[in-house]
């Protein structure tokens, strides 16, 4: 069976979506004109080397042109990342984005995992490093952490970089939530790049608002690495749309530089209200809250329009945790008058 | 080393476009519109079950719903059977379309090929239905052919069908331009869907003139096996722009149905001109035409601005093949212009 995702809002319809994490800024309006002026380009063929995209992606990275894929979504990248390395063995930290599992599974790898501890607050600790044995082909790891929010500290990315480094172990650094973070920077796997067995994915769906338009990139260490994982993807998985979205996107940063700011006072305006209501709020380091509440709390919100991610069906977790997203005043003012009312009873 | 394709204008610059095969009428402004409409949707997730757009397939195919499984571009689904069914050893029949090779092999499939004879008109005959033994997993089948442009007869495919139910080898019948053909429905292999081992791949690329969108379809006749290549993507693979765009398209099918009549006479417009100038013309069942010609044709062409494709990259011809598409009589003018002046020396 398909793991059930947030932001499916053909499946329940909703007043607000806070079940997925989109930049509450939305798509700029550059972004709109190149995806409308896209329109006429489409009867052609895209890019399949996506040549401009990539060339800004590369002045904005740091990294090599030829290390750079583009993908259909981020988690394009990881199926490819799976059918084209082929690993027999992955660790995976429990809960975590549920594509890799997925991915995984469909190339036939056995998964050992890591069942991160609420009494730890879900971070992550030595045993998470201990786990990495030379028989482990590959670890995904998302920072921050999706569902939980935690963000793995600049120590500790470093000791898991060369963990991986020593028993030559392909680590996927996933930080496509990274840039919502106060000085996430900091954090990035990205001064590791001169380690071959590094991967980082990011996308431009959350940050940019567009996750319809399908557009994410992977950096590669070792340029043999992204050429294979190239040739498990089809010639044409970037369209037209999405590389034109993509570079209007990297275009207009500064409409995006208040991002982080924004995201930061809105995520303590829910907080300093949630905190009396919630059961127990945990990790926030991103622009999503991932906290405990009271059993059907996710139907008891959709009742008023609410549509949040329900994490029942993450492996490790119970019925009882739950995430949104912060989006912007009015929808969080929203938010926390339909929790007001379901709490109240 | 990735194959080079037809249409890649952003490595061969040009003024017409004749290397890949689409449809001369555009986009309607139906598809237009609802592109348009499609940016404010896309700050959400797309549907991953395409509900909307599988529901019109399903009437206008006459297909379960749930055997249908919609795609990033039809080429998104050759890497996804290839991946998830595993073939050990694939029957080709070649020259064909170069994505079938690059999927089997990333998925490590050792390839045979029945190579298809210039003495014969590059036509099937019955050397290719012999060379599908018990040992063979999986077949890649277009009808009619790319490049070749020779369309395999209903009988043919009737053969094809039985033989490959006997073997238990997986037919996979490309279809992306059979809708181009003049009565090209009997040709079609859904007739023989209740053969659990065939799977038919349509595109809405070429027919609806949006490679850029990307968006393609495979109708499944085992509902286990679809299940099985859907689990080898994503779940976000078909984005908001291009399912929105599809269901458009198949409202607006009255706009493309002078489609057929349309390339018929375009066709014999280019052919009866180029006949005395070629040095001999091939398969034309579709919307392009396959032909010989002098050495360095293509670049010749290219000088004056016309971008045709050449077919040496084709594993079995060499470089006095190559292909044009039908286009608008416009363009089709200057291509005959051009082929004068060429030839004209």
């Amino acid at each position: 069976m398909r793991h059930e995702h947030g932001g499916n809002i053909y499946a329940k319809k909703c007043d607000i979506d806070f079940s997925s994490n989109i930049n509450p800024l939305g798509m700029s309006e550059n972004i709109k004109k190149a995806f409308i002026n896209s329109f006429d380009m489409s009867v052609f063929y895209p890019d399949p080397e996506c040549t401009e995209l990539r060339k800004k992606l590369s002045l904005k990275e740091k990294v090599d042109f030829d290390n750079i894929i583009c993908s259909n979504g981020a988690a394009e990248l990881i199926f490819a990342i799976c059918f084209a390395l082929k690993p027999k063995k992955a660790l995976l930290a429990s809960p975590c984005f549920a594509e890799y599992e997925q991915a995984l599974n469909a190339c036939g790898c056995n998964i050992e995992r890591y069942v991160l501890k609420e009494e730890n607050n879900f971070s992550f600790d030595d045993g998470f490093l201990n786990k990495i044995t030379n028989d482990i082909d590959i670890v995904f790891f998302t920072n921050p952490n999706n569902p939980t929010g935690v963000l793995a500290n600049a120590e500790f990315v470093e000791k898991l970089a060369n963990r991986c480094l020593k028993t030559n172990t392909i680590i996927v650094f996933d930080e496509c939530f990274l840039d919502f973070v106060l000085n996430g920077e900091n954090c990035s796997a990205k001064r590791f790049l001169s380690n071959k067995n590094i991967i980082i994915l990011k996308a431009f769906t959350k940050f940019y608002a567009m996750p319809g338009i399908r557009l994410g990139y992977g950096l590669f260490a070792d340029y043999n690495t992204a050429l294979k994982v190239r040739s498990a993807m089809q010639t044409w998985s970037v369209s037209t749309p999405a590389q034109m979205a993509g570079i209007a996107a990297l275009d207009d940063e500064k409409e995006y530089e208040r991002t982080v700011e924004y995201i930061e006072n809105e995520k303590k305006y829910i907080i300093s209200h949630i905190s009396n209501l919630a059961y127990k709020v945990f990790g926030h380091s991103a622009n999503f809250i991932f906290f405990k509440e009271i059993k059907d709390f996710d139907k008891k919100m959709l009742e008023k329009g609410i549509l949040i991610r329900s994490c029942k069906n993450y492996y490790s977790l119970d019925g009882s945790f739950y995430r949104i997203a912060v989006k912007s005043r009015d929808c969080n003012e929203k938010l926390i008058q339909a929790w007001t009312e379901v709490k109240r009873g």
